[in-house]
């Protein structure tokens, strides 16, 4: 082997690192969420760590029980945008839901992101898990999985169609004789779809990446097949080796049926991490941290996951209670973990929103113990990278200084970046045009 | 008078400033509408010359006919949202349709970009003139244009009522007790009305001006009522001092009806310049610039005013052509009067074309002839304030640098921001929180 596989890394940002209740912590900027200070030194510092991107989360419902830092948050492409002002390497991943948005402009703020930043722009899909979602767009009802998901894979096609509106080389802008543009370089979509209906062009030409990077967050049987279809990452939360072993094996093993060989689509795992002097020393952070949250924010936190049922109604000390069909919802994988482990091991209301709330890291330890975890994964199939969650509010910052060096010292991890974009980062080809390729344009089958 | 009327300045920022064809003058940025460094230049000059704000229009549509700088240009939120985060004290306006968007999609952006950019942020309000729209946004006809502008209103107490989810001190993010937001200052719209059902809240909190500010651009009888209900300042655009006098008049007057005074509303008149030596040298500027339009794109700037109506058909020295019901649609303001115009003067389709795609500016000569004429339009009831449209590319940085010190000489421009925030430059008030008013709540009536 000439070359060792490479490791590649994102993190993410939201508020204060740690749960819920870790802008309690004396370490936490407060007000992190909303903060753009606070955005800007975290994406400074993963530039600084040579990340692939920094991934902002999203939702679209709140309500008195929502988790602190979703209360009052910037708007993704927003922040993105700002930040992108301000960075020069670090890849700017957003969440944006298909389920409440229009294609033709999700499609220009992307493209527009990705000419701001220079080709830094990524677009993690999905499809709003909150039911409450509908109630902030006129809807009478959230629509339900499976439709949520054929929607999403028509969108992707309207905007990846809308993002090759304009060739490369299409705005020949010619002073003497007046020619701005090459007609032949613009195309229409016209796009006649079951959801959707959209003629374009888009009125911003193909962008430094070619397109955008997609991400998909999705765990489901529909999200695996909506990421092997249309993803070039994935953002996965496996809890053990295994598990994440089996959701690595199964998207790869997708992409042969949409002629999409296994390097064309990254499996990231989002892991939690906390970094000490040893296990002692972890575990009074871990502590440190876990106390901050309430056992009344704790329920609150679980309850989110079951349609925000009151959990507060049962005793806390007693075995976990009974719910029938609550939770049968758009969280359902997690809450039937939940269910069946309380059942298993026997746990009480109190335990299961504990752990929920407050838990522990995936990888933890000294740097070494840390870099060797992440490795230790990578080389056995699990993933082909990690979106790094701080444990506590200063874990990242730690990782950097502290996790990084050891990766590359054992020549793991680049020392600078490849190239302008994040898809140079992530070593992914631009995309041919689809309106140029002489091959069969399956792609655009929907609307013939 | 114990202090001159102040003059109040804003600037548009799009593709090279001249006309369609200025791209192709030897002093523009070539690529303007999607080069980040010529819109931060731009903005960075604004702020030198401490006007109020910049302004970014926007359209939903474009085919082969558009004007050069609309087939390829930022989106504004974006736009916007990079620029907050290398300025200071500019204000940030942009245009967003409330024909084609979700509310609270951008009650959120135009917030999260207020907080952003530190209490910087305006929307301009527009309805979308372009049928053509409605093909990118799965719709079957583009509403017209009094649904158009009932929409907008309902949409614009949504947006408003969002902004008031929360009230500025809700988040007190006591570390001690675990209080991270008062619930009492937490309040949902619960809107349910004819077009839009907004539960909220808003998922960010109350922005830095209270909310941004709202500028409306329309100049229809419906336009002008949507200003006087709910617009901070108006961009309108009026090629004499005695029709700007009339809308100016008119749009005051109605705002007692809405319980409003005179000066809690700003009317902006959009203003071409040329600065030159003398009245020989604004004149070779003026045709160097007007020149670069060949007479087939004034035929196609004239036709996206008749839904793209294809004037080549017509021979070119003859009289204007009869249309008929062609043009009677969002532009009919403008095509009633390009056509009262060719008959009353007796002109070719070339000279109307070319009329209409190279305007001569409205003010012209030295910079001091500039300055008085602003102070003309200021001190006779047309404008509380200019945004300055450069009749050539480079016009707008010498009126920074030439015509603003005189206008401050004068004591008629401030010497520097009076605040932080664009609500402070325009010399407005942040509005109470409707949930807060213990007066009458006529602005929630429609959800009770």
């Amino acid at each position: 082997m000439s070359k060792k596989r490479q490791i590649r890394l994102g993190t993410m940002i939201h508020g204060p690192a740690g749960n819920m209740s870790a802008w309690r912590h004396p370490e936490a900027v407060i007000d992190a969420s909303i903060n753009f200070n606070y955005l800007l030194t975290t994406a400074l510092k993963a530039e600084e760590g040579k990340l692939d991107f920094i991934f902002i989360a999203d939702g679209l419902y709140i309500n008195e029980k929502s988790i602190p830092h979703f209360l009052n948050r910037f708007e993704p492409i927003t922040a993105l945008s700002a930040l992108a002002a301000l960075t020069s390497h670090i890849g700017l991943v957003g969440t944006v839901s298909t389920s409440y948005s229009d294609p033709y402009t999700v499609a220009r703020q992307f493209a527009s992101l990705d000419h701001l930043s220079q080709g830094r722009a990524g677009w993690n899909v999905v499809t709003s898990p909150l039911e409450g979602s509908a109630k902030n767009y006129s809807r009478e009802k959230h629509p339900e999985h499976a439709l949520r998901y054929r929607i999403a894979d028509e969108y992707l096609q309207v905007v990846k169609g809308l993002w090759d509106s304009w060739e490369e080389d299409a705005f020949v802008r010619n002073r003497k004789t007046g020619q701005f543009f090459e007609p032949s370089k613009m195309h229409a979509l016209n796009h006649k779809g079951e959801f959707f209906q959209v003629a374009g062009p888009l009125n911003i030409g193909r962008t430094p990446q070619g397109r955008p990077i997609i991400f998909q967050a999705g765990a489901s049987s529909d999200g695996k097949q909506l990421a092997a279809s249309h993803a070039d990452a994935i953002f996965s939360q496996n809890d053990s080796l295994e598990s994440a072993q089996a959701f690595y094996q199964g998207v790869k093993s997708q992409l042969s049926q949409f002629n999409r060989t296994e390097d064309e689509l990254h499996i990231f795992q989002g892991v939690s991490v906390i970094i000490g002097k040893d296990a002692a020393d972890v575990e009074k952070q871990y502590q440190q941290t876990a106390e901050l949250v309430s056992i009344k924010d704790a329920l609150n936190y679980l309850g989110r996951y079951f349609d925000h049922h009151d959990f507060s109604q049962y005793p806390l000390d007693e075995p976990f209670p009974e719910l029938g069909e609550i939770g049968q919802n758009s969280f359902r994988a997690t809450t039937d973990l939940i269910k069946a482990q309380a059942k298993e091991r026997g746990l009480t209301l109190r335990q299961v929103a504990l752990e929920a709330a407050t838990p522990r890291p995936l990888f933890s330890g000294t740097p070494n113990d840390v870099a060797q975890g992440l490795l230790h994964w990578l080389d056995n199939g699990a993933a082909d990278g990690f979106i790094i969650q701080g444990g506590t509010p200063n874990t990242f910052s730690k990782f950097v200084d502290t996790v990084i060096p050891i990766l590359q010292a054992e020549g793991r991890y680049r020392l600078d970046y490849p190239g302008q974009t994040l898809r140079d980062s992530l070593g992914l080809k631009v995309p041919e045009n689809q309106f140029t390729q002489n091959v069969e344009l399956t792609s655009l089958e929907v609307s013939i």
